[in-house]
């Protein structure tokens, strides 16, 4: 059987079959009152940086995504690592740029540079390990939503536009939600949260499994973005590419104005195990698709 | 300027330059009493894999080269995570295989795969990061070694010499000192300590910029491998070539009876910043040579 039968989540979860909690998108460590919070992701030329990505956003996007994992548990940056593999023939300014655009990210959102390896090889592979912390009664999971709640999603959907219209700068340029993550674990009203990286479409579909649920959403509140609706298909772009790194999360609706942070509501949890979305009256299944590593 | 005109440790060194120890395997994180630590190493196909290697050996590999900086900072191994990336093409039993291995050498040599991630690659990467703890007060660091210490290393040197005899297995089953390790951090007898990744040599002209010492090195003194006993140039294996991952240490000669485990005097911390071999009264200089990435 090769991988391609098998595909990245799979594989993932085998990885990690004694993980701490299988299901997060970070993995914690008891550390007292705290836990710390870690994450992992390595990114490829090939399959992350489209042709014609600049170095600055390359080290930005490296970081800005492993930080989005850290948001999604309230957890605030506190170290970072990172592996650099490139071959022997990239210019030293290019090596340059990946690492002020990564140390822009960190003055920006936090963390700091506290190891690294840089490594010979013919592609660009960057490995970041992101290293935060968070009180125990603050960490949000992506267990405990219930029927009766709403969802919610931070910024806006299908930014992945970015990329059929050869924006790169705009599509690796991802904001990691650490201000918002925090204000979400302050509040402790959250039941359920992660972040968007693998879309909203097969995000909702990892929810609906670990906690045994189903959402309802209203197409009219989804929040994309303008250069989505610039596309054919917007709803498209919004629902099942990835890239979105925004916030996803569950509470009781009471909770809505007790949060000083932009966010937007788009629908419900419910009991019926289904993803559906509305509009007009008019109900539809959303399918479990998005992108996902070597499956076509 | 390219890459190969700069060289692995000035890369690191930039890419590191705002560390909290810039000059030891490890980073640190302050945590009470104790101090975590973090390493992060990447591996690549071409560079650390030979062709023919078997799945279970680079898996078990990719974890122990991290655990043997974690031993060579005293710590003892808490959680792993583990990044891989590998083309679709590739045989799940293949993947299987590596996660067998680095479950093998957790088994041994502690740690936990707490977070992980795959993605697709045409070539096989692995990047990991080891995170370990130690009290304070027994941390070893690179800096410490005074003129007059001994100076030594555990198991054999030149073991690299199995890549030229084709026995790949046994040049990647490394064996991280942890327990070794453990002891001379609980001993506190330690003044300086690294492990042996880039070759005796090159540790030996790092240990020496750090410590403002140099060495003197007693040639019938080392403990060179019985496989590089084979080779024309036994010495150049045991002096030049990487992959032995032994705790080279200095500390006062005195303590040599306190340490219940197995270990070889090689030579003496001296004043005079060289680095010297001697042999029947005859003394030479040793090259500041040794394996480096991007350098010819």
């Amino acid at each position: 059987m090769k991988l391609y039968e098998v595909g990245e989540r799979k594989l993932v979860e085998e990885l990690t079959k004694n993980f701490s909690i299988p299901m997060d998108d970070c993995a914690i460590m008891d550390d007292g009152d705290e836990y710390i919070v870690l994450t992992t992701d390595m990114m490829n030329e090939q399959t992350h940086f489209p042709k014609g990505s600049k170095p600055y956003y390359i080290g930005w996007y490296s970081i800005a995504v492993n930080l989005s994992d850290l948001a999604s548990a309230g957890a605030m940056p506190v170290a970072i690592l990172a592996g650099i593999s490139m071959s022997r023939n990239v210019e030293k300014k290019f090596f340059d740029a990946i690492l002020n655009g990564m140390e822009d990210c960190m003055k920006e959102y936090g963390g700091k540079l506290v190891g690294g390896d840089t490594k010979e090889s013919p592609l660009l592979t960057i490995s970041i390990t992101a290293i935060g912390k968070v009180k125990k009664d603050e960490y949000m999971a992506r267990k405990g939503a219930k029927a009766g709640d709403a969802v919610y999603v931070t910024g806006t959907l299908g930014k992945e536009a970015n990329l059929y219209i050869g924006n790169l700068d705009r599509l690796l340029h991802v904001k990691p939600r650490i201000k918002e993550g925090r204000k979400l674990a302050e509040a402790k009203v959250v039941t359920s949260c992660m972040d968007l990286s693998d879309g909203l479409a097969s995000s909702l579909h990892q929810l609906s499994k670990i906690n045994n649920v189903g959402f309802l959403l209203h197409e009219e509140w989804l929040p994309v973005d303008e250069v989505a609706k610039k596309m054919d298909l917007p709803l498209e772009f919004a629902l099942y590419h990835g890239g979105d790194f925004e916030l996803l999360f569950t509470m009781p609706e009471e909770y809505e104005k007790m949060l000083d942070m932009e966010f937007k509501k788009i629908g419900y949890v419910i009991e019926e195990k289904k993803i559906l979305i509305e509009k007009k009256g008019e109900t539809k299944e959303i399918e479990n698709k998005g992108y996902e590593h070597f499956l076509a």
